[in-house]
């Protein structure tokens, strides 16, 4: 039901060369090497659930993670915001999030409903997965409610340093996508975006030459048994290629909350959060960092270039 | 910052003697000795946090408590709903809310925002206390969000037995429980009110003789000692009146969500909800209520006697 594989699906289309490579890298840019291996460190979903708050600061606290991105419609936004306003360095950042795709915990906009009503289900929550989400949603609605989340960030102190997209919904169909950069660059937010040569056209055709991209985006999949789980991220750091590159990982607890939050859905369950918090945390997942010469950069680090 | 006492304070002046004793007591209507004496075994707050739910679940399951009522506005609803589908004997009514009380975790009105203004605090969220809530909501607000929590409850597949009052919000003021009374008799659900003689004049004007109030409602409260609350409870019971009383309760459990839901605040904290769950499902709390010849009753009960 829960098609959380899908931004890597469409993530994995915007593979490795730049096609509006410009004539300084952003390695160069923020004076690396041109050829500097550059990884931005990223825990998803802040907001939605304790568990995933406490292993997010907690990995943030250690440096084990250098961002994180945060879902403001999440019943736990307060938690977040007093975080970020004791830690005001933190690079912390907007999960724009237009889907509510748990089966027993439910969150609607933030927006007053009769405003957005192409964003809600039935219950008068958000869309339960991408393809209902991608069918209803209008693009006005979805930029009145982005813009109700920022300013409803901003308000309670938070201070975003970049915006990407929860279940990468953004990047389903070119108007979304529009909506998403157009609000992004108004915030002068740099956004998550990687495009290559199999990007869809109707996308890439948006980005302009201006905009800050990826290189990459890797991410663990529902196919890596959970005994490989160290594995697949120090062999995928061993892998990376130069340029700059996204890590996402989902950090939380395998916890009562947590497994309730993530009940009957294994994919990013509950377990599969606690893994990921292990792997970054892990010493050996600081070591293949500093032995394969990774560069962890921050958001921040992006903004100061826009 | 929470002032969670107030439903207790208020209920407190609602003493025993019923002003608009009928001919027949409840427990006459019910087949039951005049003296006989009733007892609602109440679990508040399901749909509060998964934690809350989980303990709140197993009583019912176990007829520790005989009674519970939802919050419609939370992030837990759908949980509970599916209980609710799973157990259509249990007897579950609707905790009607108009305050978020919590410092991390919040929730908005389920009505549009912009359809229920004053019900919301500068954050969007409904008020964090009874004293902003009960200065600023205008009744026909409350009336829209009530109506739109019975609603939505009901198109989830819930069935309400009775409708309360989540912090007694609807204590506060006689225009809002004209509104509560109003929209209990329209769905013909039987509400929690108790009156007597200290009660407010304006407030009991509202109730007529074929309303059914409670005779008395009982709850722990924070000068109560964390060793004596299993004695408080069994005292409670010995010193039960003849009549119908509700004893409300809060069921959680002492962990990890539960303790971040309710940080800096231990009344009605996780540790109390523990504390209330262990107490209603030991077997000392069950033998009291058999050797003082309580007899168990359920708002559904009363129900049918509308």
């Amino acid at each position: 039901m829960r098609a959380l594989h899908l931004p890597l699906a469409f993530l994995l289309l915007f593979s490795a060369s730049n096609c509006f490579a410009q004539s300084k890298t952003v390695a160069e840019r923020l004076g690396y090497p041109r050829d500097a291996k550059l990884l931005i460190i990223h825990a998803d979903d802040l907001a939605v659930a304790h568990s995933e708050d406490a292993a997010s600061f907690d990995a943030l606290d250690k440096h084990a993670v250098t961002s994180a991105s945060i879902m403001v419609p999440c019943p736990w936004l307060s938690e977040v915001a007093e975080y970020a306003k004791a830690h005001p360095d933190a690079d912390l950042g907007l999960h724009l999030t237009l889907t509510s795709e748990w089966k027993t915990y439910r969150w609607g906009p933030v927006e007053s409903k009769d405003k957005v009503p192409s964003l809600l289900d039935g219950d008068g929550y958000l869309w339960p997965d991408n393809e209902p989400a991608t069918k209803n949603i209008k693009a006005e609605d979805a930029e009145r409610e982005i813009r109700a989340q920022i300013a409803k960030a901003m308000s309670l102190g938070i201070h975003p340093t970049h915006v990407d997209s929860h279940m990468g919904e953004f990047f389903t169909r070119a108007d979304l996508f529009a909506v998403y950069l157009k609000v992004a660059r108004e915030y002068k937010l740099p956004f998550l975006a990687t495009l290559g040569e199999e990007a869809p056209p109707a996308l890439v055709a948006l980005l302009s030459k201006n905009d800050i991209v990826l290189d990459s985006v890797v991410m663990a999949y529902p196919s890596v048994p959970a005994d490989g789980w160290k594995n697949f991220y120090l062999k995928t750091i061993q892998n990376l290629k130069p340029g700059l590159t996204e890590m996402i990982v989902h950090l939380g607890h395998d916890d009562a909350e947590m497994q309730a939050v993530t009940v009957d859905h294994p994919d990013y369950g509950s377990a599969w959060r606690q893994r990921d918090y292990e792997v970054v945390t892990s010493p050996e997942f600081k070591k293949a960092l500093e032995e394969n010469h990774i560069i962890r950069v921050h958001w921040s680090d992006i903004k100061k270039l826009l």
